[in-house]
């Protein structure tokens, strides 16, 4: 071997960093298909998806490329799929409570917010620790969301039916199950190369604590697992492990995972309808549960493992305050808009008629046996 | 670092080279799903997708290896997946009519066909700008597939039913949306390592433009959004910029994409029918719409943005020509043996009768609270 | 170029190693769904295979480091989810026959009884062939499953309907398609950088082959296609070259997978049943008939290839002993627990009674034209 340990080409060093920040991409779509459930609103969900991507991720690169200055690499590449996946983790929060073309209003009001959080972080802070996004991404995605649903006081949503199907729900299985193998990806799409592999066990041992603490707290609890909890809940520790995951070792990383499983269970189980009482608003897929409160334990496990900065206390409470109030003049303006004709219903956008009839058994039936749709 | 910018190491680049042609292979299989929209056809296009696949890849590898004298290495095998992955897109024409063992046989008939017009795009001609397949793939694809449905003049297939279901287009959103992420890797997988990134970050500029404009079309033009034209005309500037991937950056991306969606959604919404009534001919999968028109698109782009080089002129009109001629021989080929007994209908190639038959409520229904399949 | 051919830098190697292993996560998470086609038995094989996942990953970590003092490195997280595919492999043989939260148990179990294994293949034999885990994965997943439902002794199994739908059918198409394009990744992820590329070219001849002799033996024998057995024993060719990856050329490759996916076609039809009837035991996901005998072709073709050494028939032999023989005790211990009050239903894990009942006429139907759960 000619070069010394850990020391990896430039190009090369980009080539590797592409491949993460294309799993980002990957992961960014699997986001839609884990919010599928609601078995009359699933393609609303994609599309609102693609939506908020196609607007986010190209305004971020040209607000950085023409208003900052800054060129477009794969580092602003990956930090503009950054500012796109939290969009589209926050549009969880309101899916299903504006009409569809105003998923586009809501990623050109989001883009700036976040890239102000961002300066806020990581240029006016110093020393904030969260090389995976914990705060950046996903306490941002939570509060920037709940702020939106604040300012939208739509309170019709909460008289909507959420059932689900038993495939809808498979679609969830598929999605959450393929993000916890790509979460490393994410955790260290940033990082230098010397620090990617240590960081990615570390993540992977946070994953398995999660899905592991989930499934047990949820079985002590209700015997009877809901599996949207599961499904959530189990990528806890990949949230609470963002902003350590280059500073602790697979142990801690456990651990740290552990307890996140736990918390984000305690919060879908009963933090999520308490809050949905006491302010009226609904958070559609939960987004608190799983990105905001474990986001802040990963935070505040930043503190305690590095000995307490008080840059991460000011980055914690900026971001939530930061989050709340730009979501919420987004979600006044977004109240400006006519209502949706349907909430949470895919016939808002699309003619439903035909895929939601299921066969007759007066054409196909006889000769095929059955008449079921599937 | 030791080494100088973009000077990757001869394995090291090999290595990358694999991962984005196993990119290719995904996104071959991922095309099956995005064909999977009519509920009593869908495991008749995975299957059809296999045999297309099993046989055209080691065919391509055994012609070039034993008739053309080229070692099977890395570029070798990556071409040979561009065959086979342009021969899925192609059945896309006449999937649901033809048997299914006869997959097999288009697929013998293929490969030369693809082999003779590679070879004049590539080594007959001189200049053909081409590096992501907008020509050699998707312009062949749909010309020879039309040339196969032209030459088996099937008209039974335009009173069969092509019914969706809710879940057999969710399919197609998880296909679509994974095609779009991994579409940089396929038309970067030929290109020399200094040009991946930027050719990549193109790609993707290419696809939020015509993703963005196929929605703004459609809302204009109908209000309510077809999925399927989504779905499919969202992939277009992907399609288009093959031929200048490596040639213009992020903006003229951007633009190339965005008309390639617009063009895409009018031919989906438009020529489809006009096509389809003129000729008496079905395009099952609306293969032109997606990949034959903005296939010239972005080849005509390409002699815009280099100054209209003669040869690319001969590419585009060889290659029409070249398809609808190997691909009508293929059709009058296919036409001597038996019609299907049932088209576009899995029945054709399974037996149905279980899984189109619903639970019954009088064997689980009591005890399970339920009764219809999902 | 300034190094010369196949010199790759140790951190460049071991990044690439990442991202092999990566995929054998990926494949890891798709096996759950290949197994997800019974129609009311779907998700309780998702959380089956977290719940093995999560235990048998870090507990094979924790033993490596703790009780044989081997670093935490990239090798020894890869030999990790060797043991964690394993096991989720072989949960396939017993699936639906224990309570979901005894799957923690068999993988506590099982992770000692594998790494015994491991070390009698590696360490006490010497000169055993099987760098893609022939032996090693699929064999032992097979056998030690086959141990367990010898212990279980379940015969109430045998009485349960496994009717599939659909969709259920689709994802496993998405499984099995996807699975043949992660395999290399697999097959390769323990080799040195410059024997990846070739036996990743040998192992897609392999499963291209297996995926054509499977359709066209099943097309002899039955005309309609079993879509089970076909999405199954298309990928025999990835379980039996295994063994040669790194031994064979493509042309063997392929003649490799092309007998595998014969036998394993002949299993699935034949073999099946005559154990299920001369055991009295099922094999829920025929496991045996994918994993153990192409394991066996794999196992011995490795002896035909490289002179019949006799450590591979050691091999061979004493993973089928050590496999049955631990797999039994696993099962006995798993007897002592109450049987599931469900067998082969996701109700016993789950509340199932939303996600069943259909959409109600009267709710949503009329203004929405349907009323079809889908």
């Amino acid at each position: 071997m000619l070069l010394s340990t850990y020391e990896v080409t430039e190009p090369v060093a980009e080539l590797f960093q592409f491949h993460r920040g294309q799993d980002v991409f990957f992961m960014l779509m699997l986001v839609a298909f884990l919010m599928l459930f609601i078995r009359r609103y699933e393609w609303g969900v994609a599309l609102a998806t693609m939506l908020s991507f196609v607007v986010a991720w190209p305004l971020y690169l040209l607000i950085s490329n023409t208003v900052l200055g800054i060129d477009i690499n794969i580092e602003s590449v990956i930090l503009a799929v950054f500012c796109a996946i939290t969009l589209v983790i926050a549009i969880g929060v309101f899916l299903g409570q504006i009409s569809t073309i105003h998923y586009i209003t809501a990623a050109v009001l989001f883009v700036p917010a976040y890239m102000f959080n961002e300066w806020f972080i990581f240029s006016f802070l110093d020393g904030v620790l969260d090389a995976g996004g914990s705060i950046l991404v996903h306490m941002f995605a939570a509060y920037w969301g709940w702020g939106v649903i604040l300012g939208l006081r739509n309170r019709k949503i909460n008289d909507e039916p959420m059932k689900t199907s038993v495939h809808s729900v498979s679609f969830v299985w598929l999605a959450s199950m393929l993000l916890l193998v790509l979460w490393p990806s994410f955790v260290t799409a940033l990082l230098p190369p010397e620090e990617v592999l240590p960081a990615m066990f570390t993540c992977y041992m946070a994953l398995v604590a999660s899905a592991l603490s989930t499934y047990l707290l949820s079985y002590i609890l209700k015997k009877e697992i809901d599996p949207l909890v599961y499904t959530y809940a189990m990528l806890a520790g990949g949230v609470a492990i963002g902003a350590t995951v280059n500073l602790v070792g697979p142990l801690t990383g456990w651990i740290i995972g552990f307890i996140a499983g736990l918390v984000s269970t305690w919060c879908f189980y009963y933090l999520h309808d308490w809050l949905n009482k006491t302010t009226g608003v609904l958070d559609t897929m939960g987004v608190h549960n799983l990105h905001g409160v474990p986001g802040i334990v990963g935070a505040v496990a930043a503190m305690v493992v590095a000995g307490a900065p008080l840059a991460q206390l000011w980055a914690i409470l900026g971001t939530l305050v930061i989050g709340i109030v730009t979501g919420g003049i987004t979600g006044l303006i977004l109240k400006i808009f006519k209502e949706p004709k349907q909430l949470l219903d895919d016939s808002e956008a699309f003619d439903m008629t035909e895929a939601r009839t299921p066969d007759s058994p007066l054409i196909h039936g006889e000769q095929h046996g059955g008449t079921a749709p599937a």
